[in-house]
């Protein structure tokens, strides 16, 4: 039976293999791919972002806990932000963590998002894909938000939740950072702290405020308290990923998240021939007469482009 | 006299004016850039990165106290990690303490790492190139070292100084975002804390190791101390800066600089175009068929790339 076939099956070796190739964005994932996408768009697709230490991991132990309650198949994509270096080792503990062996029907996968041929936005888009083929009825994609990079991960997903906890001042730095522009749900985790409080009053100001300023009417972003250590708040939280997940498959979330896509791809496309073109003997010519300060950037650029468009 | 003038004869605020064209890529700013290309490449280019609360703002006063002891014009690009939401306006305070209004031999300015048209990075490598062009003997460069796209500006200067402080774990931290490999000189500030010893000895490891590792047979990333509020080690890290940097402006280094320009302006120029593209309304059909799964992203995106070649 083909790799291809075995997924089918719900071999979830097979899956973890053929995420590999889907990962690094080989022929064999890439054909992968064009072959299933036509039976994709079953699952429900979920950005989780917030500050290291925010409590991700638990929160996210208790999303598939209430889901697999539910009698739906949950598979998470954990975006790590490491260097080819370091090649993501020292994550790999919570990656196992939340792992379940003995359950079908949990699958996680953890994706450096650095130093990887082929660019992390298309293949973040082509693992979705890949986990939304296989028949996960939720597709849950982790990211940190702190770098640019992984936050436009979230453009690929029907909504975002933004997980802060209190007295951190990360509100501040999520509003510095663009991230609460992006979320449709906000999630105050570690509810019992102190200053949970303050916090969940600013982000319901500021999810007030938007939605007055938001010329399509939208309701304001909901604002949900929960404890992910002791499991408190975490079915109203899923109640809530279920009603806006409703709301957010729509056909102009659809055509956003497939323009996003596109967008991407194409990028990576012409992003891999600019430097191969940038990195051929002839151009070096251009590259040394900038360097000499003989010609500008600018103009040496669009001579590049001319010459790689012929 | 037109504002390039009297930029040439040292008016600040004609700098700063220009620099907001420069910023925005706006015609006026390009067309600057072009006249002034050829007379830069004068100015030593210096990146600084490091976590927040590392101490940069304090330790670049200390930079500019130095260089400008020794008769040396001083030039500074904060990039600072806002959304457009809150406009930067935190940062203010820290960008205003720095600047000099007495002193016409120091410049600073601020530039917003997102929410602007025309890429960070050609809007960045084109700022440098002013300050250079306006007689500014030393142009730092300072970002946050979280975001991907702050690391990258780097790769427009001579030489990359990491600022590190003992106790926060940072080491690992920039271990895992690659930051360590690109920089030049690690610097340890606060180096009176308990950890500084350990946090340097790491460090030098790191530096030993790469070393010992780089085919060319650099010399080892040097480790230097400093506490930034009182002054100590400042002089010795600006005797390194000036070592390196004797180093660093060779022509493989200055070709360096000069491909990362042209990659950076070609990939914001395509990005330009396929972003008009795929908002025009014809492509609104390919949007759609990827959103109801008639097409495949890749196929599409092959399809708009060939009508863009058009």
């Amino acid at each position: 039976m083909g790799l291809l076939a075995r997924v089918g099956a719900g071999d979830l070796a097979a899956l973890a293999r053929l995420a590999t190739y889907v990962e690094n964005q080989e022929p064999l994932g890439l054909e992968a791919i064009e072959r299933l996408y036509a039976s994709t768009g079953r699952a429900l697709t979920i950005g989780l972002t917030g500050p290291p230490g925010a409590g991700k991991s638990t929160l996210i132990d208790g999303l598939i806990s209430t889901w697999r309650e539910r009698g739906l198949r949950v598979g998470v994509i954990a975006i790590d932000p490491t260097s080819p270096l370091s090649g993501g080792a020292t994550l790999g503990d919570r990656i196992r963590m939340r792992e379940r062996p003995d359950d079908a029907g949990v699958f996680v996968r953890s994706m450096a998002s650095r130093g990887r041929r082929g660019g992390l936005a298309p293949a973040t888009a082509a693992m979705i894909h890949l986990l939304d083929a296989a028949g996960f009825d939720r597709v849950l994609v982790e990211t940190v938000g702190v770098g640019q990079e992984e936050v436009e991960i979230t453009r690929f997903v029907h909504l975002t939740v933004l997980l802060q906890i209190p007295g951190s001042g990360d509100g501040i730095q999520a509003l510095k950072a663009g991230l609460l522009e992006l979320a449709d749900i906000y999630v105050v985790n570690k509810s019992d702290l102190p200053g949970a409080d303050l916090l969940a009053r600013e982000l319901s100001g500021i999810a007030a405020l938007s939605s007055s300023l938001d010329p399509k009417g939208e309701d304001a972003v909901p604002v949900v308290r929960v404890s992910a250590v002791n499991g408190d708040g975490i079915v109203n939280l899923v109640d809530a990923i279920e009603r806006i997940g409703v709301r957010r498959r729509d056909a102009s979330n659809l055509d956003r998240i497939a323009r996003a896509e596109l967008v991407a791809v194409m990028t990576e496309s012409i992003r891999t021939r600019v430097e191969a073109a940038t990195n051929r003997a002839d151009i070096d010519r251009l590259v040394r007469e900038v360097a000499d300060r003989r010609q500008t950037p600018r103009r040496a650029a669009e001579e590049m482009l001319a010459a790689l468009s012929r």
